[in-house]
């Protein structure tokens, strides 16, 4: 994945994939069914001035939009790791939201077109800070602090970019989901309906409390020179605020083994496995930076006049019932599902059974 | 507090304070009046078993019996961070359960000695693991797992070097509880009764997976040599787990301040302000072995045949309300007090005014 810097969008018409679905898979997206995908990095305006000051220069934005050619655009964006591969044109069945969106999804890829972009600040192809910007002295580099009108920002540039007066909608889970009101209340005129799903307009205390330990893991680690091993235990912990305590009783309440003097318990392998893998993934001054934004995040709900759906799951340990509650009941054009989930904050990742009936109410007809 | 080993214990009468109660003090445990201490440091048998594998040698238990002399004896055991100062002679206001124990409180020392004990393996004067055993290739030194049952066991040795042949009660919160529990299992004839807050027959894997990431917190630390500075960490961590999401929201809605360059959330300047504080008092590998503990805790409920009352706190986050009902059912002589805190899992330590009656209600008159 890397893309060189284009101002023109490169048109990839793919070809229908080869591959049949394999038989053991259960029912979701037609891989035989394949999409016209675009995709590109836009050069942003020289100087991009952020909102908590500072400014990026001669930033970058990548972008991917996949779907059927000529249908309405939707972006759909979701939480700090996520990426602009939404879905695969090759393979709907994978990508980030495959179980939501795809052909036949809760967005469905034969009505709408999805549009996705790498996070500014994020470890894609976006600009973000440098691979080892992280160290003793200066825990995030020279990055600067970036707030979700910032990623709202780029997306505003991203559509002027492909001629794109307004999107049908557009779909955040999590972070995305503060992207979304973001936007909503800048361009109330470039976006027609917002889905907003475990995404408040202000974070919650004790998930700021949770994610502050996460950065203060991530520093005290880079400090030694260990960031990488400090995203790791950072990563777990974040697991455990993504998923419910049902889920993770009803999975890991086994017995201890041995690992040489001390016990290791199931649910700390398979968190810490979790987080081995994110960290072969993703940079920690990209975490540091995107963690940040999440609780720098506050938009005035009163103001955002699109209409828009907000989606609470019972479960969600980061993001409680009653702030949803609060901001469906401030938005002026606000509409609240609560869902119950195991999957807790992550059920907008999972829920494709619950969030599709949702997507078909939010989105209507597509014209 | 450096006690030297004692086989006998140390006998201080102690005199009333002289420093009158401030004005300005809320209505509490009267200081004016004081009681007889013993305390003492026992010298455990040469070789104590443990319930994971291995041994203590020449292990030392210190302990402090603090009220009216000749009254009936309960055992109060806290978390893992409490000692056996529980309240103090000198001024009752001191200790870490004044806000429960004292003249006139819930567990009143009018009508109870109060005996506690530092936890094997913990940072006070009891065997643990020596200052700077956590190192780059031994994340707690030498020292072994330790059980509760390890624990209950070191009660027992020291109910026969007191000549008490059994308690009164023993009044537990959090790992205080399991302590209990394990205790009367193994001794059922050794307590009369049990008062249990907040502590389950075995912990839940979402409490074990916030521990595990603590102590993979400090593990990471040490092995860079700053475990002092992971347990700082690892404490704002607990902290978040110890008290209720409506707490933090009370009292840490407010914007971030900047620092350098970086953003800092009004409860991360709390959480982290506690975690220097905790990291003043406490060993990292001492934290290390009662965390463990805590998720190593099993015990069989139905083979707990003392009278049992258990206090669950609907807004615990780390002891599940159903957890507790799984227990009291379970429990053969079982009875299940819900009660509400903001205080969530610290509610043992704060709700003074809704566990005096239940207190009174476990414990009858004394004899």
């Amino acid at each position: 994945m890397n893309l060189s810097v284009e101002s023109v969008p490169i048109i990839t018409p793919r070809l229908p994939s080869v591959r049949p679905p394999a038989p053991a898979e259960p029912p979701g997206p037609d891989a035989s069914r394949a999409y016209p995908v675009r995709e590109g990095v836009l050069a942003m305006p020289a100087v991009f001035p952020l909102e908590h000051g500072g400014e990026l220069r001669d930033a970058r934005l990548a972008w991917r939009l996949v779907g059927a050619a000529g249908a309405p655009v939707v972006c759909a964006l979701g939480g700090i790791s996520a990426n602009r591969e939404v879905c695969l044109a090759s393979d709907p069945r994978n990508g980030w939201w495959s179980e939501i969106v795809g052909p036949g999804g809760a967005l469905d890829t034969d009505e709408y077109q999805v549009l996705g972009f790498d996070y500014l600040g994020g470890s894609g192809d976006s600009t973000g800070p440098e691979p080892g910007a992280a160290g003793p002295t200066a825990e995030r580099g020279v990055f600067p602090s970036l707030s979700s009108y910032d990623q709202a920002e780029a997306l505003a540039q991203l559509l002027d970019h492909l001629g794109l007066a307004s999107l049908a909608a557009i779909a955040g889970g999590s972070y995305g989901g503060m992207v979304g009101l973001a936007f909503a209340e800048r361009y109330p005129e470039r976006v027609a309906r917002l889905i907003v799903i475990g995404a408040p307009d202000r974070s919650h205390p004790l998930a700021t409390a949770w994610r502050s330990v996460q950065r203060r893991i991530v520093s005290l680690a880079a400090a030694c020179g260990q960031a990488q091993e400090g995203l790791k235990v950072a990563r777990a912990l974040a697991m455990t605020t993504y998923r419910s305590a049902a889920e993770l009783a009803a999975r890991f309440g086994g017995t201890a083994s041995r690992d040489g003097q001390r016990f290791v318990f199931p649910v700390e392998e398979y968190l810490f496995a979790r987080g081995c893998d994110y960290a072969t993934r993703h940079r920690a001054e990209s975490f540091l930076t995107l963690s940040e934004s999440i609780d720098l995040h506050r938009v005035d709900a009163s103001r955002v006049f699109v209409p828009t759906t907000v989606v609470a799951v019972r479960e969600d340990q980061l993001v409680p019932l009653e702030d949803l509650r609060a901001l469906a009941a401030r938005l002026p054009h606000g509409r609240l599902h609560e869902i119950s989930s195991i999957y807790g904050h992550d059920a907008f990742l999972k829920e494709s059974y619950q969030l599709r009936g949702i997507f078909r109410a939010a989105l209507g007809s597509p014209k």
